[in-house]
């Protein structure tokens, strides 16, 4: 069956966002609407042209008999600071504050549309970065973790703080609580992560930077290694900060629980990620 | 700036695949694309017939003066077998075999792409009924949720086992499991949920129901209703279930231990969700 253009466009540019950082073959997409290459390559042209004027990304061109076509998800800056502002606005509600100066963060993270826009500022940042798998721990990281991996096109792992007969055999580790100074426990299971891999950590809130600190304990124990760590939200702080390269969209300062005061700006994304 | 149709009709099949179930004005598209209204009309309907012929979803039409456009998800028969086959095989690794007869399935709700496909296919079954968010329970129903929820344009909640402070205030209840016959709590944070909410209950595994029961129990709490029940398994039990009415799209059944053997059938879904 032929194909008219318009019809390809659509579908070309369905299946390009279903398959992020994968290497698309113009064959595949001259078998599936019966075209010739040289008619799927100016679709391309135009595919990508739009993607770029209207912020959704990029398509690079792999040339060679082996070659074809790969989208990369690029969040222009204009629309990350429109976002990370809006962001800080709903964030800097005093109604927020939580005792130990942490805030509630559910309705932000329980927003799939918020979580979304989220994942496609960390993948765009990380979009060149060599990933084989997403980590994150329970349990407000995880919906962050997915949206992130869906655009890198990677698995995610789950670190839980809790034993869990369907993890199967896990590994553990003990840390310490940055902020609280408490010993606490963490594991994954043993199959999650193959040895050898390169880790993005992903998590929603950053005080002191124990518990990521102990996922990269944990990352020693998998052999592998750390790729990137970025989180929504970090906390600004006085004391010393255990995790030192991050990228953060938002950062909390003067938080102030009696006062019911909250300092919101944003966070070295922009820094960071350009 | 003037759009050709081209590039119209690739932003405008981004646009509706990022906004599931939202009435989109055509002025919304006219203004967007300093384009006329009929020539907006003309563009969705070949993105509708694109998207029904390669089964993205589907198009609704809203006449008159309030009126626009809706996209649905909806999974063709032939996709969902397809998936579904796909998944069984995957499942069917006696591997998997963990002490209960419970299975691991780790790599599998780790894994963005099936997990996006798991949430089209509970988004198509529940695309027409009125839902006001889902809620599911930590740890691996959260990604199941995501996904469904950002299909069908709405909020998740997340039910806990244990509190934090996070959350700030709690409601908890008390749930017994209904294969280990244990008491357990689970509780929601008060300000998740609003009162007289249709809820989808969304979970990666049920066996006797208990889990799920407790989550129904937690709804009466917020005075809020059981919209819909989707599960990725259900494991067949000889005893009674706690659960009557829901979906699954995987069925376990004949699972031993010692033998090492399981036996994964399709779930209810096809029966269920036409």
């Amino acid at each position: 069956m032929k194909f008219r253009r318009s019809e390809r466009l659509i579908d070309m540019t369905n299946y390009l966002l279903d398959h992020p950082r994968e290497l698309v073959s113009l064959s595949l997409f001259a078998e599936r609407y019966g075209a010739a290459k040289s008619s799927i390559s100016e679709d391309l042209a135009i595919i990508k042209n739009t993607f770029e004027h209207r912020g959704i990304g990029t398509l690079q061109t792999v040339p060679g008999a082996a070659g074809g076509v790969k989208f990369f998800v690029k969040v222009s800056e204009e629309e990350a600071r429109l976002f990370v502002n809006d962001l800080c606005k709903l964030i800097a509600d005093p109604d927020r504050l939580l005792p130990g100066g942490y805030l509630f963060l559910n309705d932000i993270i329980g927003n799939p549309s918020i979580v979304h826009k989220i994942g496609r500022l960390f993948a765009s940042a990380f979009s060149e970065t060599e990933i084989d798998v997403v980590m994150t721990i329970a349990t407000k990281g995880i919906p962050l973790a997915y949206a992130t991996a869906s655009h890198l096109n990677v698995p995610v792992v789950m670190v839980r703080k809790d034993s869990r007969v369907t993890e199967g055999p896990t590994v553990s580790i003990n840390y310490v609580s940055g902020s609280t100074k408490r010993i606490q426990t963490m594991l994954l299971s043993r199959r999650s992560l193959k040895e050898g891999s390169k880790v993005l950590i992903i998590d929603d809130f950053m005080k002191a930077g124990g518990t990521i600190n102990g996922m990269i304990s944990l990352l020693n124990e998998f052999n592998s290694t750390v790729a990137g760590i970025a989180v929504l939200v970090e906390a600004e702080k006085t004391s010393e900060r255990l995790v030192d390269e991050y990228l953060s969209i938002i950062k909390l300062s003067d938080v102030d629980v009696k006062k019911r005061k909250i300092n919101v700006s944003e966070g070295n994304y922009f820094e960071k990620s350009n």
